[in-house]
């Protein structure tokens, strides 16, 4: 495969202000400690020494995904308006520090340490955690989902009294039940997107439909572009099926386009994972603009682009809500994935495929590989649900919000220094910024303090993230306002050494 | 890899009386129509085709699998006591007609012609008829599962009681609710299987169970054993793992455990996918010293051993229960899936895997690639069903007892040439042997009669088993009755040239 580049006007401009910044990122640092000579030392050291804090930073952050080439020296000295012995010395110690891997002839690419590369996908811990002490006291804010609406025994409890029509018939269904596949439909077209029963295929949630999408769609080897950070276990079903992820950064303010382009370009993905309403974890939206562009992006490059519209219920703007990503597409260059178990509840294992017929048909025909079909009790309820959407939906979003507000109060009180990158447009988290790249460590510690999190590494590949986390806002707000108390005592008793962003370049942990 | 070579011994036991199998073949096959010259041409014919003829029915019945070497003609004509010219003119007639392959040097390996290769594992053609037309009224024979017995609704509302409790919470369970685990322990060791619910993951159904242990448990290319025939979606998952079945073919009366070994050893075989308690299709059943066996060439082999129970509740044999596999594996050696979907209803997702904990914690890593949990209404409907379990099942296998006894009735005034290869020991079909290789053909027109089948082909590798069908006895009684009609009109209906099990060494089709 080619090499992916990033050119000197991207990176100059993820550096923003690259010196500056570093003079803000010491202030947040002091961070109790009082300014002491250390600080004063830091204030003067040279360029090249800021410049390469800066990369390690982007790197960190998964903006400089691994893999990458860095701009040429030449290229970079004369976009930041530097010497390029200023360049030159960065670059050198990025790779004495292992950020920067050079092969004769070709350019440095980017990488990451030995020692600060987890395996930070893998929430087997905290699953473990859940065997072994099933009644755990401790808050979960590794998940993002709420508890049951009020109305979801009266949905059962519908599904109970619809039931016996199926009982009669073994009951196995691989496709979903013609009533829910004509409710699912019905929502498509009211939202702006015409849609037949015939082009949904009903699966046991957004995840599963993702995994029969990419069984169907990717060869072993395949680039799959991700936006980054992104939705853990996509990632992970992208790598269990043989493909790649390649990441492309999502900026503080959004999608990059260009960058989504020139990665299709560059790998030549056959496709996209993307979740433009309300990206998990930052809760970003994609404008009517950005979908008209990513449409014709992936009929340029003969992309398919998987959107998962998981969260696509929880808007907390209050605006009208963006059409559908896929009703910006002419033909079938965009699918979408549905869940039922985000909207209403985690226990009830519903979500769906949109598609054309061709490919529904091909989902077929891998689904029983895995499965031979969706509960009937499921299906009936979720029936319902959709007919009560309106109202159970209005009522959860008035909680997500008052949530979402009672946790930016709590980091505002307890974690001042703390930057949620966005408010987010909707879903169900906070994509929060540490003043330091602490995050796994404060995920291997929060436990002895009460708190299951999860680390910013496992919504981006290969480490990134080290400096953020991401906070859910799905529990009650007194228990999110006593998480976070225990998230600030976490916090409070790392070492110093890891709290300390300006480290320069030393070993994290 | 090592070609698998069939020894003169096997293949001349398999052969049976291959020249007076000849003749009570042509019998058969007068099926209505007057002995005539033909038959009388053909009795007369000389050994080689009748050889010829012999190992191209153990080709096309899965007995003789794709790819394995055929013995040499010396071996051959030395153990048959037949001249070695009769031996060379009947491998040179089968590679004639496509069914043996010879490279420069190596022995003859079996083959299928082009003309005779289908793929008959891909359900689709039902799926789709289900899509478009849910409410068919054709009788479904394609799948081995009955209707829900009278407690299902109590299950149901069992569920919505227990239900508020876990309302509170977000639902997700990749685990399984220990309640349920507790209880699928507890069987496990009355069955005389000492298990801990820690030993347990509850999994969407067997199949899910299946995929989640192929994906930890095989390598790309790895070898998988089978028993041939199989249980379709089976082999299929193990394709999709990018694994290799290799068909180690089962005898009329049971498992060639010499034949297991010596594949075994051959292919290197990390992995074997079983169902000793009752086979599907067959019905079969593995004796205790089988099971001792069988667990002894796992551990010589270093082979981990999938032992599928879906079945194990519908024992018709009225005897003591053999106990599970697993209680004859001495370590690690076999682990066991099983399903609440199979014992009493499709329409209701649970299974679940048994294994070492070590091995459920590498289960639970795999499974959020392709979903995220166990409804929670399904696993609590369980936990009612397995507290209700005997007077359910005994019921069950009472309605199987009567149901397959109507099958064979059926089958004996409708289609008295067809062989059901076994009663059976137990499950819900039998494995119906024909007096010609036309299972596919009848399943492509059977639909015209008002009945959809499962060919053959589907229940082996590469198009074997045309000369067998799969009939469920899971329909009541009178739809048995009308099926089977059904089928003895589609097979009258079927050219001669298709029912004519003589015409030596012709294109089937």
């Amino acid at each position: 495969m080619a090499t992916r580049v990033i050119g000197a006007a991207s990176l100059a401009r993820d550096l923003g202000r690259w010196r500056q910044d570093d003079a803000a990122g010491r202030g947040e640092a002091e961070n109790g400690k009082s300014a002491d000579g250390d600080s004063a030392r830091r204030s003067a050291r040279p360029a090249y020494l800021a410049l390469a804090e800066g990369i390690r930073l982007l790197i960190h952050d998964g903006r400089a995904p691994l893999g990458i080439a860095l701009p040429s020296e030449r290229d970079l000295s004369a976009t930041l308006n530097v010497s390029r012995t200023t360049v030159t010395s960065a670059y050198a110690l990025l790779r004495e520090h292992g950020y920067l891997i050079s092969r004769q002839g070709s350019r440095s690419t980017v990488a990451l340490p030995p020692t600060v590369v987890h395996d930070g996908t893998k929430p087997a811990r905290s699953l473990l955690a859940m065997m072994a002490q099933p009644e755990l006291p401790t808050i979960d804010m590794t998940y993002a989902a709420m508890s049951a609406p009020a109305e979801m025994s009266d949905a059962y409890s519908f599904a109970l009294q619809s039931l016996p029509t199926y009982l009669g018939t073994h009951g196995m269904d691989p496709v979903g039940m013609l009533m829910l596949r004509e409710a699912l439909a019905r929502r498509y077209t009211e939202r702006g997107l015409p849609t037949e029963p015939e082009q949904i295929l009903v699966t046991l949630g957004a995840q599963h439909g993702l995994r029969l999408l990419l069984n169907v769609l990717t060869a072993p080897a395949e680039r799959v572009l991700i936006e980054h950070p992104s939705y853990p276990n996509a990632i992970e079903a992208i790598r269990d099926v043989g493909a790649r992820p390649v990441p492309v950064p999502l900026l503080p303010d959004g999608w990059d386009l260009d960058g989504i382009r020139s990665a299709a370009r560059q790998t030549a993905a056959g496709v996209a994972y993307l979740v433009p309403d309300f990206n998990n974890p930052t809760g970003l939206l994609l404008d009517a603009a950005g979908r008209t562009e990513l449409a014709a992006i992936a009929r340029e490059t003969r992309m398919t682009v998987i959107v998962d519209e998981s969260m696509v219920d929880l808007d907390l703007t209050g605006n009208t809500p963006t059409p559908p990503a896929a009703s910006f597409a002419r033909g079938s260059e965009i699918v979408t994935i549905g869940s039922a178990s985000k909207s209403f509840w985690g226990g009830l294992r519903v979500g769906w495929v949109r598609a054309n017929q061709s490919l529904i048909t091909k989902l077929l025909g891998t689904r029983s590989t895995m499965d031979l079909g969706t509960p009937v009790m499921d299906q009936l309820a979720t029936v319902y649900l959709l007919r009560n959407a309106e109202s159970i939906l209005a009522q959860r979003r008035e909680q997500l919000t008052a949530r979402r507000a009672a946790l930016l109060d709590a980091l505002a009180e307890e974690l001042p220094d703390w930057r949620p990158s966005s408010e987010g447009a909707g879903g169900m988290s906070l994509w929060v910024q540490l003043p330091a790249p602490v995050s796994t460590a404060l995920a291997a510690t929060a436990p002895n303090h009460g708190v299951l999190l999860a680390a910013g590494p496992r919504f981006g590949v290969q480490g990134a993230f080290e400096r953020f986390l991401r906070l859910p806002y799905t529990h009650e707000e007194a228990d999110i306002r006593l998480a976070v108390k225990s998230i600030a005592a976490a916090y409070a008793a790392l070492t110093p050494h890891a709290a300390d962003p300006l480290a320069p370049l030393a070993p994290l942990y």
